[in-house]
């Protein structure tokens, strides 16, 4: 066993996301990574899998922090806004302090179609864990998977506004407007 | 140039579709397809790039459809009813004679990661057409992109039901009822 490493993931996240930044993505190894960060390869494969689950380290904690919201709320909370907890409490996974690392992270993957592919994988499976927690709550279908692909799409949306260059909003202040917006939508018949 | 083949590409994916159910979509090659079709690989080829492509044929076409019901609308209409139009236009797409062979090509992407893949890529691409056709018609972001979204989610979640085998409603009623729920979901605060 190698010796502790502390915040090493986090050491070779930044210094990933700079050079994926500076020589592109398929122009970057995890060897070079590792380097950069001052870490070994060892390390390196310690933490991740290969140079792509850099960019999707912490997914899990993510749907986490989703369900979390959800499971916070008082029974007998609507659909909707058990949807509105759970963006509330993911947003707390993106202080503001990280918004120039997320910014910087959806240029590499904007830039990529398999990484693209793989985001829209991982929302996807956001939707499908949120919609099972709802269900948990006596929530049917499709009420479950409608509310939950709604809370996805809600979150995708806000998120593409709070990385913009002229956006100063904290993610849980888009969200909530994003989410108003869909509901005045939902009752504009 | 071949000779003019009367439903070629239909009679392809027909054949294409036993052969993927009989014996996988990976043991299945373009001239297995061709010879069962009692056609030339020549012939697979002008219509299909590979093997894949014969899931996904018809997919501008189904767009077409969803922009259609949206162009046909008055002016002046809710973002919300376009969408209620853009799906009673693109069920016209999924008769009821087509259930059986919907059934057996979802079986066939549910048995494939990468073509469930391809699959969320195309429900991508068909909200990002119509959240275009939304604009156009002077809708602001982000109620174009949240209101095509939900189109998109609703049209998954009721074709998904369409294909149960003990679901006998047409695709086109399917879809309304899944909106109403969606729609009641937005006012449940």
């Amino acid at each position: 066993m190698g010796r502790w490493q502390p915040g090493a993931a986090q050491r070779l996240q930044q210094a990933a996301l700079e050079l994926f930044d500076r020589q592109g993505f398929d122009g970057t190894t995890a060897a070079e990574i590792a380097e950069a960060a001052g870490l070994t390869q060892r390390t390196f494969f310690r933490h991740f899998r290969d140079k792509r689950d850099v960019l999707f380290f912490g997914q899990e904690e993510f749907v986490r922090a989703f369900r979390a919201g959800i499971d916070a709320a008082p029974a007998g909370t609507a659909p909707m806004d058990l949807v509105a907890a759970s963006l509330a409490s993911a947003a707390t996974f993106f202080p503001d302090e990280r918004r120039p690392y997320s910014r910087l992270r959806q240029a590499v993957i904007d830039g990529n179609p398999t990484l693209q592919e793989r985001e829209r994988h991982k929302l996807a499976e956001l939707a499908t864990a949120v919609a099972a927690t709802l269900r948990d709550r006596g929530i049917g279908e499709p009420a479950a998977t409608l509310a939950a692909e709604s809370g996805a799409t809600v979150f995708d949306v806000a998120f593409a506004q709070w990385i913009r260059p002229d956006e100063h909003r904290s993610l849980a202040e888009v969200a909530a407007d994003v989410l108003a917006e869909l509901r005045d939508l939902g009752i504009a018949r």
